[in-house]
Order: C-alpha cells, then sequence, then structure tokens
C-alpha cells in the first residue's frame, strides 16, 4: 500500500508492507488525518522526543529506532475494513469510525503515528484496536471526525484548569491547541475568554472559536485586559479586594506556544495566584525564577494528552454542535501532498490544521 | 530600647528609637521571636530579595531601602503593654499574643521584621495592629507560641495540596518548614508520610514530628520508597494499575530546599502524576526542563505564607496538642547573642530553630 515515510528528516511517499490485524484488531481504511504540530517537531527533532520519552520512565514512547522509517499521522477517521483473527469484531466493514491513536499489540501498547512497527494515518490503511473504536455519529464528515484527536487535547487541559473558582480565561497562542482550548472552555459555558497571538490569521480564527476578546501581543501586554476581564491584576488590587470583600476572578492561563522564555514571561506578567495550564510543549531547557513564582503563588499544571473519557466527549461535542471545528482545517492533501503540506504549516497565516486523505 | 540591627551585613546590637503605636495600634514586650531562615538569606542577599518583590509586582515587599539598617523577627510571641490614640485596644495589658507579621499602618500594611519604619522581633519592644492579635491559649510557653509563624507556613504548604484523592507525601528538606509540614499532615491525619534530608539530626528530627519513612539521600534516592508507599512510581505500574482497576495512591512531594537544580531532579525522578508542592524558597534562576514536566503532567504549586484562618488555626494545633514544636526549639538567645545564633544556623546537624529573648 501507499503510506509517507519520514526516515532521517525526510518525507516520502512510497509503498510499504499492508499492516495485518492481530487478534483484536481491525484492519481500517484512513479516510482522513491531520498534521499534527508533534509531527512537524518530529520529523526533524526525533531524537529530543526519544530522549525526553526514555527519561521520563518508559512508557510507549521508549522503544522507537529514530533511523528506522515510521509513518506519522494520530489524528484520524477510518473506516472498518476487516478483522483479525479472532471473530467478527464490533463494528461492521463500512462502519466510519475513530480511536485513540494507541494500538493494543502483542508486546504492550503501541503509538500509532509514532511507531516502527504500525503505520500512523498518512497510509492508505492502518490497523486499530476494536476495543478502542468509536463510531462517527450524526453523519459527521470524515475531517470534521479526524478533529476529534487535537480538540481532545484542549478538553483534557480545561478539565485540568480548577474551575471550582469563579474564573477569568487567557489563552496564550492560537495554534490548534489553543483553538481546541478556547472551544472547549466555551462548549462549556465557561468565560471570559481572552486570546492572544501574533498572526493576524490566528487571531481571526480565535474569534471564530468563540473567544471573547483578541489580544494582539505586538500591540499590547495581555496582561493589561486582566481588569476589564474582572480579575485583580496586582497584589495590591488583590489585598483591596479582600480587605473591601469584593468579588474578583481568578486568572486561568492556558500556554499553549511551547518556546524557551515563555514560562518565566508569564511568571513576572500574570497576575499573583494565577493557575498557568502548561499545554505547548516547549522541548529545549528553560530558565525560570522560583523565588517570583513563590511570591506570586502560582499553580503549574503541565498538561499532555487526554482520557478516554475525554475523547469520546470531544467526538460528542463535535458531532452535537457544541465544537465546530470547520474553520480550522484550511486545506487538505493525498500522500504526495504531505511533504510539501509540512513545509505550509511553516506560516501560521496561511494555514492552521491540514489533512491528509489518502484517497484524494 | 535595645534592638539588633541588620545593616550592610551585619548585626548589631544597639539603642534604637522607641516604636510608638498609632491608632489601632498596640506597643508590646518581645517574649520570644524565632530566627527564619528568610532572616539568614536577608542578612546577605536583601537586594534579591527587594528586586523579587519589586518584579512580583509590588506588595509589601517593593518599598525597601537595603542600605538603611532594619530589625528583623517575624516569629513572635510577645505581651500587651500599652494602647495607641483613639481609646483602649481589645487585650488587657499584660496579656500574651501573637499576630501575623503584619502593621496595618497609615501608608498601608508592613512587614514586621522587614521594614525600615517598624522594628521586628529581636528588638525590646514592637507596635503590632490591635484588629490581628491572638491571645495565646491554654498557658502555652513563650517560646511555643512563638512557633505559631513557622508553623504555619507548613499548614499553608499542605492546605494548597490536593487532597482530594488518597495520596502518599515525600517532604524533600527537613529544615523548619520541611518539618512544619511534617507535622501539619499527621496532625491531619494524612499519611503515609516520608521524609528526606542529608542531615542525621534533621532525620531524627523528622521522626519526633511524626514522619512513617526516614530517608537518607546519601544512601538511597527518595523516589525508590514510593511502591512501600502504595505509588504506582512509573508510567508503565500506573498504566498496569487502570487496567486492572488496582487501587493506587498519588504522590504529593513537599519541595522545603529551594536551592537550583531540585525542581529538575524532582521533575526526572518522581512518579508521572505527581503534585509537587513548591515551598522552599529558591532565590537563583533555575533550569527545568518543560517537556518532560509535561510528559509526566507534573503540577507544580509554589506557596508562601499562610492565611489568617491557617495561622489561627496553627496556634490552636499547638495550644491543643495536636502538635508539638518543643522538639525544634533547640536554643534561645538574647539579643547580643543574635549575631551568634545567625552563623551556628549553617550547621543542621547543631541547630533547628533558635529563638530570640529580648529579656534574657
Amino acid at each position: 500500500m501507499r503510506a509517507v515515510v519520514a526516515r532521517e528528516g525526510r518525507l516520502i511517499c512510497e509503498e510499504i508492507a499492508e499492516p495485518k490485524p492481530g487478534p483484536g484488531q481491525v484492519l481500517v481504511k484512513t479516510l482522513s488525518c491531520g498534521i499534527c504540530g508533534s509531527d512537524l517537531h518530529a520529523l526533524h527533532h526525533f531524537d529530543r522526543m526519544v530522549d525526553n520519552a526514555r527519561r521520563s520512565g518508559g512508557g510507549m514512547g521508549a522503544a522507537f529506532d529514530p533511523k528506522a522509517g515510521m509513518v506519522f499521522g494520530h489524528e484520524f477517521s477510518a473506516e472498518v475494513l476487516d478483522y483479525g483473527p479472532g471473530g467478527p469484531a464490533r463494528l461492521k466493514p463500512g462502519t466510519r469510525v475513530v480511536s485513540m491513536p494507541i494500538l493494543i499489540g502483542a508486546a504492550g501498547p503501541v503509538a500509532v503515528g509514532y511507531s516502527n512497527d504500525y503505520p500512523g494515518g498518512f497510509a492508505e490503511r492502518m490497523v486499530l484496536s476494536d476495543a478502542l473504536l468509536l463510531e462517527v455519529p450524526n453523519g459527521l464528515s470524515d475531517r470534521q471526525a479526524a478533529m476529534t484527536e487535537p480538540f481532545a487535547v484542549g478538553a483534557h487541559a480545561v478539565a485540568k484548569a480548577a474551575l471550582d473558582e469563579d474564573a477569568a480565561f487567557l489563552v496564550i497562542g492560537c495554534g490548534p491547541v489553543g483553538l481546541a482550548v478556547i472551544a472547549s472552555l466555551k462548549a462549556r459555558g465557561f468565560g471570559p475568554v481572552a486570546a492572544a497571538d501574533y498572526s493576524p490569521a490566528r487571531r481571526a480564527m480565535a474569534e471564530r472559536m468563540g473567544a471573547d476578546l483578541i489580544i494582539d501581543p505586538a500591540q499590547e501586554s495581555p496582561h493589561t485586559r486582566w481588569t476589564e476581564m474582572g480579575v485583580a491584576a496586582t497584589g495590591a488590587e488583590q489585598m483591596m479586594a479582600r480587605m473591601t470583600g469584593a468579588a474578583v476572578k481568578r486568572a486561568v492561563i492556558f500556554e499553549c506556544v511551547g518556546v524557551p522564555g515563555i514560562l518565566q514571561t508569564l511568571i513576572e506578567a500574570c497576575p499573583p495566584g494565577s493557575q498557568i495550564i502548561v499545554a505547548g510543549v516547549c522541548m529545549q531547557a528553560d530558565q525560570i525564577e522560583p523565588a517570583m513564582a513563590i511570591t506570586k503563588q502560582l499553580d503549574f499544571r503541565f498538561v499532555l494528552g487526554y482520557t478516554p473519557e475525554e475523547f469520546a466527549g470531544t467526538l460528542g461535542d463535535i458531532a452535537e454542535g457544541r465544537i465546530d471545528v470547520a474553520p480550522v482545517i484550511t486545506s487538505a492533501v493525498g500522500l504526495d501532498g504531505v511533504a510539501g503540506a509540512f513545509a505550509a504549516l511553516a506560516d501560521p497565516e496561511a494555514q492552521v490544521k491540514i489533512v491528509v486523505e489518502p484517497a484524494r
């Protein structure tokens, strides 16, 4: 079958062996599969991802061979084709499905899209685990269904925030993760939500996702806008609010950029007592000033992925119209367009999410 | 009156002006006042504390003049002597009291013990705010009552931990803050509590405070002991527990050391999903690897101080015997012994908490 193989920094469209479903596994035809920022990173810095996974104590990431080829793609919708040995699966051939990108293999769980042994969604066919398949409901399009995975990342980040207090939100960085956070907050009725990004196109997208306040950080610090969102932005303002009993909101910040320096910038500029959900993956070492974080009593929650419940809940949010994913899908390519799409994603003005559709 | 003035890195016992209580203020005689690690730091690195306070957005710390002298001491018990203008205060002369070290002055709140304008507890007399005074109950000794402040720091750190799940605890560093955390956890019935410190004397003190498991980090990593405390210590163990439905505890770690490098050491070694309460104040810049914190989904809560409720609750814990502070008070000195006591506190084998008693 045809697939896009990532090998030593290059993406090559070539013929690879047909995947064979084992017991409890299902052969599927890939319908639509988003390109993730992690794929862009993995193409050139796979060694860093492997090193991080190893030193984080194993798990699925630790067994990679970066020199061997692999087929990326973990944001997919697919159609059931056939079953592995051991009898029929739950869902009939022809059923359209999504799945968390985890395959329960003979040797344990495998990350679909980051494996030397199993292809991800940038291939005509994949094998998935029957137990993890979710049927695509309500006639959602293939592309919309493929957005379940990236939007589940936003749902997880929001679920990790402590939302028991009255809160106001700031999303820093309106790439796919930031947009998914905005959509998830608004789907749950939380707000106000401010969104900041240097890119005009990304800011426009944040507005379409429902952000209440759009900030161009080249024009003003996002932290100048807390007062109008009901947050006491300084220690002095917070002390005054406590003394007068005035109701103030807690600042909850989603860091969705992931570059060195951004954590310290937040530590210096955010209101005291802020909760900072760190969803942007910074792969380099970074410097912070702990004493300042202590003085401001900041709360950092580093988040990754999602739970099975959050994944299924996100599919429901999309299917029932609580989240409109259509705007973020800015382009679609066939397998021979993947290398070009990776290059195109470098420009935030032009693209947000490009989906790969092997049948094109 | 006599006081110990800190000026340009030196502690000098000298005569200073008598403090005068303003409206709502009370003149008190200092009975006993602990020396805090922050005092040791402030003596030589006051510029850093001022810089941190300024860049953290003001508050009480921002208005210091490091060149002018000041009288440290913010862990005190005292006796009411006289009232400021405007009539009698709530408590009669002779009443023994403690107070949060905040003075509500004409120009706003002042940090007692870190002020150019008002002396702290290393002086014969202080002025305090009537509204913040708490009467010392149950015949607690002057020294025991003076421990309310440092033990409130531990109570606050514990209150900031998310204790809604079944948890096991590790306290890194058994100086006064770590010991107060152990005491507060045990007073509330939480456990098991492991405690790690390189100093044999500090480890012995941790055991007296009720720690269940005592670890010498020179002999073994504290993180080798999670399994016996019921925590799944690796991603693989956690995945297995989820699949089998086995009950596992969440790791909650109190960082009570505050030196560069310790956060990254924790990020690398702690169980995935750990909650890390950062109570040790690291005044230097520090380096972390955010990607590893993300992979392990760590939760960092930087904490400082305490609330009025936590302060009052700690006085109650001490007065009603839930926390025994006596073991940590290893020495007492008069005002002329303060400089020597600061030097003696460099040796963790010899001293934990030295109290200053101006009447000695």
